[in-house]
């Protein structure tokens, strides 16, 4: 059977040594093996592939042997469970089920969220639960509280927030902590805020991007997890330039979901470590 | 012989039709045209590549059939005359040494201006003049304009900052005028400013760039010629970011240099236009 | 109005002038404009953007300045009409449907023809017509006179292969000669022939790639319209390196069928032109 | 002290954990960990970051724990010896002495030798030694056994051909066995042999490439290193490919230098690992 082991943990002499070893001892295979250790915050990040049974005691002896606090876990080929939020914008949803129909993600859609009922007819085409949370009357809290509630029937590993275009309450960011991936649309920090192509064309720059990022509560400013761009001209107008950074957006958030979905990415502080 | 033109000028009808004509009866045959319309500013922009003899009044009769104020030039594959300005670093300007005497540009680097000896032995491994302008004891702007003096002995077409560490007094930035290139370490607008290596290492950023661009006097806010990025990961820390940084600043503000002498690069208020 | 006037013709002296000057004589004002001319094949193509109102005459007059044989046509934003062929893959095809769902490509779908019956759902959940034709007990000529009577009920401009895995017979290709666009899952004209993954990962290449290209007789050697590649590592293994390059496959197709949609591409022997 | 160790033997179960063990036993902290393991061949590939004081036995100790035929080896961040072979091209040549010049990569260039003196005044303007070695008169072997004899007072790590245009003897080959790093002006295995740039015009191709890679008895079937490639376009002729082309393969030949003098890649049969 094949396993993936992540651990992160305070970083510490032999921390390596100790963990293959006692994959070695139960007898698990290491097929692949990435680790980093971020020196500044004397961290130890670790992602590990594995064939073999382990048996019960293999994640307490592990903990037992690493330092105080350490994360481990062990995954076996589940999918990774993930509920979208958009709101009118077809790309990167449609992206991310197109994936996942092809099979070339393993997560499982559960439900799709949006304020709009523009979506539906793409999401049911899919055969994927599809719920309107209208927030018109509502105030944000408000809101919020009324998707949550949706969201936490799923108990989804991921929040994907594909294009939804409303600023989220602290509260519902406190409540899906480390689970939320956005997509903006500027390779950050560049153009941060409202209207990212307008201000590209404005200057007049030669290059456009997005972003994928964890959610906190610093808009525009969580932990990055994947970026791209691609090359502009003088000849492309703010609106060409939008329909050009779509294509970049739904790369980008895929990859950013399908990173996150294979255990690949640890959130270190303001900063992610992605084995990639 | 084969010649380019380039026009610019306000915007208007039939323009295009009014300058083939024109080069059809003066049997110049177009090997290659590019044009382009900024509708915002009402300017018109055009570069041909021709073929032919055209005779002593094919410009001025081209004039008189363009609105007032029209800016045209013929070139005749005389090489673009560069001088090149620099401190310590020598990846800028090697790139344009190694790219001249490969004949990979159209260019003549006819000397080097830097505030340290450094880059001398270099420089002149290829060849080529090399002054050594201190600017220890001196002002701003006396140090300029001891820069300026050297520079205009050589009549260049092109001022390149190959890494020159030194901010530029409005009075040098208006006595080379549109002829300033500069290479910036960062995809602006991300990271204006110092270290931006740094910033983008705290900030955790998946991709770092370069911009080439025309100096004005707003610091880095010049119009942009070329960017371009590559990407990082958690592995790399701002030193490696740097010295991968070099690879692309090279890459970049080679990259500028050669549009710049093939014509192809157009400034447009604080844009440009570039028919790469 | 916005009209697209696509030019292709033997080259002569004074083509731009003569095709600018009758715009301007219509008052068509052109917007954008793209020429080459094939100098081994003495071949002249144009794209033009304009805006105006083109008279009965103009294509006529058109025609009577241009050579003999001249192929001209005056598009007016209407959709690029397209029929998909696909077998069980769903990764192109889906690609051009969300793409076309998104309002990212001027472009109708007409049908989807499949020889399997996999891909009806994903279809059907588009709202588009799916046929399935399938081929068991058929020869190749007997299958594809049946497809092609399908094909032929909706008239389209461009017939897709979604990753239609049969070859055609000559007759089929010649009944949609110039129209057949087809993905090939390797940068032609590297790993010719079957299982190119395979070919790739044994050769042990560090790039794989995909190409879009027009399909005549010669198998893999149509008129090439896009190409794109990615990084691929040692540990990549042949079934790896197929999912990654379906994402290639996906963005080269798309890619393809947008710049035809877009009246961009011209057919010029075994190549094509591209004003992208 | 900074060491980077690597290791290449038969796979077996438990090598890292031996390893690092042993590395742990020894006090040598792992910073940076590599692994490789070819299922298809059972080869296991491990490049380690460290930092200590390996004491004299480690090595022994390690060779003792590892199966028969391992390779180990302990670098201490000595420079990469290389000596480059030539013939009249300077931009891969160029591009390598530069990066030198600029500390970016940490080799030696001892010595270049050339078949002509066209690159003699480049290369000791960066202060290096220059060796003519004519091959007018002399038969292959006979010319090779003499270029032989010359790079052998260097001891070289590494024989880089930077654009050298001959094919290599049998003898010359084994001589210099696992050493010899070639540039090839191509995405191989598209347009193997002669005149690639005229191939790729001939057929089309919207993407060209270059290839570095080891040289085995098979031309152009050595194990690749590293391969790039850039877009082209209907406008470029052949020469413009190959004038394109030779950016590419300036940047893909230093990539290889680089890696491989940072000990990132290992041959594994007809393939490369590269730790990149």
């Amino acid at each position: 059977m094949n396993y993936i082991l992540t651990t992160q943990c305070a970083d510490g002499v032999g921390l390596i040594a100790k963990i293959t070893n006692l994959c070695f001892k139960h007898n698990l295979n290491i097929t692949r093996n990435n680790e980093f250790v971020d020196r500044e915050g004397s961290r130890f990040f670790m992602r590990t592939e594995l064939t073999g049974e382990p048996s019960e005691q293999f994640l307490s002896q592990l903990r037992g042997q690493l330092p105080e606090g350490a994360q481990v876990a062990l995954h076996h080929g589940e999918k990774t469970k993930v509920v979208l939020l958009a709101t009118k914008e077809a790309h990167c949803l449609g992206g991310v089920l197109l994936k996942q129909y092809e099979n070339a993600m393993n997560i499982e859609v559960l439900a799709v969220i949006a304020n709009y009922r523009d979506l539906e007819p793409l999401v049911k085409g899919f055969g994927i639960p599809f719920h309107c949370v209208p927030h018109t009357g509502l105030g944000r809290v408000e809101h919020d509280e009324k998707m949550a509630e949706v969201i936490e029937q799923y108990q989804p590993d991921i929040v994907g927030l594909a294009k939804y275009m409303r600023i989220l309450s602290p509260e519902f960011v406190a409540r899906f902590s480390n689970q939320i991936i956005n997509i903006h649309h500027s390779f950050l920090p560049a153009f941060i805020g409202a209207k990212p192509y307008h201000q590209a064309f404005e200057r007049g720059v030669k290059i456009i991007g997005a972003t994928a990022h964890f959610v906190n509560d610093e808009l525009d400013e969580g932990p990055i997890i994947v970026q791209d761009v691609t090359q502009v001209s003088h000849a492309n107008d703010a609106d060409t330039m939008a329909k050009m950074g779509r294509d970049i957006e739904k790369t980008v958030f895929c990859k950013a979901i399908q990173l996150a979905s294979e255990h690949k990415v640890f959130i270190n502080g303001n900063k992610t470590v992605v084995f990639s």
